[in-house]
Parts: C-alpha cells; sequence; structure tokens
C-alpha cells in the first residue's frame, strides 16, 4: 500500500515476462537449440535484448557477455524461480463449456500444473465425465481443497458468480486464482489473481490494423 | 527484422499495456470517477505511474501536471488509438467446447467486437445453433472473409490444425489472429498473432506462493 518511489521496479512486471521468457526458451530447445542470446529471445518476443538482460540480471548471472544463455541451464533456473520445477494441483471452478476446454487443454503438460479437479454448482453436471475428470460437487469444494493443501484455483463460474465462489476459494486456503469471468475480483493482499481476458489481446493487435495494406 | 537500436522503445510493449489502462479506466468511470491520476491507476495495475506517464506520453498530452487525467477524455483517446471506436467483425474458428464458450463470453460488448461467426469443420456441428449464432461449414470460411473484409479471428482448434487454418485465414484476408492452441504459428510480417496461454498467468503467480502464510 506504499506508494511507490520512482526507482522501484515493480517486480510484478518482471516476473510477468519471466513466462514468456520460458516459453520462448523450451521452444528453441524442442528445436534443437542449445545455446541463444538476448537478441535472438527478443527477436522472438518483441522484447529488446537490454530489457531481457536486465530482467534476467535480477536472478543471477545467467550468460556470459559474448557466449549466449546455455538454454538447459536458463530454462531449469527459469523454472526454479517461477517455482514449477514441481507439479502444482489445480482446482477447476466451472464445468461449463470453458471449464470443460480447460480440463481438455493439452498446454499444461510439463510445464508445473495438473488440472486434478473439477467442480460445478449444477445438479445435473455432478459425476459427469470430462476428460479423466469426473465432476464434484461445489459442496465439496473447500473440502477438496483443505483436505490436498490446493493453493491454485481457475475461476470459470458465470460473472455474477465469480466473487462469491472466490470468497470461498480463498476461505479454503487457494492463494492464486486464474479468473476467466469478465469481472474483476476484491482478494486479499495474500492472494494473486490474473485475468484471461481475450478483449485486452485483441485490442493490441487492432492497434497495428491503421496501415491498411 | 533489422536489430533494435539501444534507444528504440518497441511499440509493441508499450501498445500491451494500453488495453489494460483503458479496462482499469472503463472500470473506475463505471464506478461513478470522472477524473483519476497515474498514481490511482497505478495501484490498480501494479505498474508504476512514471511508466504510465510516460507510455500515455507517446501519445499526446492528456493529462496536465497535478489536475490528474479526465477519464472519460482519456478512455476516448484511448479507444481511438486502439482503433476500437468502433465494430470489428469477429470470426471465430472452432465450434468445440471453447469456441463455444467464446461465442457466449459476455466481456465483448461496448469494447470494439461482435462474434459474428462460428466456423467448424465437424459435419455433425454444422447449422447448430450456439448463443445467437449458427455454425457454419469451414469450408464456407475464406468466402465469409472475404465477402464481409473480416480482419479479426480468434482461433479455436485442436493444436495439430492450428497452423494450416491459420494460413487459410491469412490467405483469406485476415490480418489479427488471437490463437488458444497451444502452439505457436508462423504467419508473414503483416499478421499479428496473440496467444492465450494460461499456463502463463498460472505461473507469474507461482512465484509469489514462495512465502508461505
Amino acid at each position: 500500500m506504499a506508494s511507490l518511489k520512482l526507482n522501484d521496479i515493480p517486480p510484478d512486471i518482471v516476473i510477468g515476462r519471466l513466462p514468456l521468457y520460458l516459453r520462448a526458451l523450451t521452444r528453441l530447445k524442442q528445436e534443437g537449440n542449445d545455446v541463444t542470446s538476448s537478441h535472438e529471445l527478443g527477436r522472438h518476443l518483441g522484447i529488446s535484448s537490454a530489457q531481457i538482460r536486465k530482467d534476467l540480471s535480477h536472478f543471477g548471472g545467467f550468460g556470459k557477455q559474448g557466449t549466449g544463455y546455455q538454454i538447459e541451464y536458463l530454462v531449469a533456473k527459469l523454472e526454479q524461480v517461477l517455482q514449477v520445477d514441481r507439479e502444482w494441483l489445480v482446482i477447476v471452478v466451472g464445468a461449463g463449456n470453458l471449464g470443460s476446454a480447460i480440463a481438455h487443454y493439452r498446454g499444461f503438460a510439463d510445464r508445473g500444473f495438473r488440472i486434478a479437479w473439477l467442480v460445478d454448482a449444477s445438479a445435473e453436471k455432478i459425476g459427469q465425465k470430462v476428460g479423466d475428470l469426473s465432476v464434484h460437487p461445489i459442496s465439496d469444494m473447500q473440502t477438496i481443497i483443505r483436505q490436498n493443501g490446493v493453493k491454485v484455483a481457475m475461476l470459470a463460474v458465470p460473472a455474477e458468480h465469480a466473487q462469491s465462489v472466490a470468497d470461498q476459494l480463498i476461505d479454503a486456503g487457494i492463494r492464486a486464482i486464474l479468473n476467466y469471468a469478465p469481472i474483476t475480483i476484491k482478494v486479499p493482499d495474500n492472494v494473486k489473481v490474473q485475468y484471461i481476458d481475450p478483449v485486452v489481446h485483441l485490442q493490441t493487435m487492432t492497434y497495428f490494423l491503421r496501415s491498411e495494406d
């Protein structure tokens, strides 16, 4: 709550870029590369090489001037920094179209997360199979979270229920919420929230559509 | 393709923050505020007030020192800069769980976009109703795009089809693709791509879970 000092680099901004670096590095590794540079990474990501070097310098000396980054080493270090060198079990709230799509999403593998539970408030959905998961009743949600020490949740419920479900998640011990509902939720200082908002991405692109070919 | 000069501010980074400013400002307006400051915006967004002032200064003088920003004026200017002071018609490819969720998403209203077409390759989905839309066959995709001058597409197909569908979209005239498939697609320089990747958001949050309460 203290006001920002001018020389503060808000760590959230730097942290928010690390997963992008990790994804680009993983891709370079899969393509058979062993070494990369801040310039190459920058080209992939549309971020300046100076920014990348500065961001990474917060977390130790990853590369030597002129020799580039060892990709495998940097991937391992970033996974460690982001704490995804382990597997977080995730609970998904809402088994509608979106929750089902999340449960089927193949982008989670080897990136630190496993969708382990899917819960819904609708009686007709309870017990249904979504991929490998069975839908649990939302009345079991807090018990699941408490018994398994779950810290991460994805919220795929209608906007009007997002705040009350978030309150229950946090009360049971959730500390990170990825919210798909188009509504801002209020959380205590010790809880992180991120939003999936397709419009933000679309608006970023329409800016560039001005010079029509 | 030219290498970045040190003094270049990559515009993509700044542009990428404008939709976040627009969303926060719209929220402040809805809550009944007429005026805000870079400090207040910064607190909402976790971005330094200096960064916000610098970003906005690229697009003209929006606020006077000490008097803050007129929210309604700044919203209108940002909508103009991002070119969302009009309505872009969007085609969604893939009418599975994800495509259906997108078609039902209520976050598009008054933000510059309208989902106008939903297409799918599966014969059994053709003609089905998803919200207000009927599913069209993917064989009509390029005709729809060409006849209506569509520039914006959302890609909600399985990863293995993402590249070939993207190629067809671009061939027909699409210039901005929001890709939900967990795969990087290759596009020409005059086409923009953004990715919805929930793992990037989750990884940003797990960093902060280190100091367990």
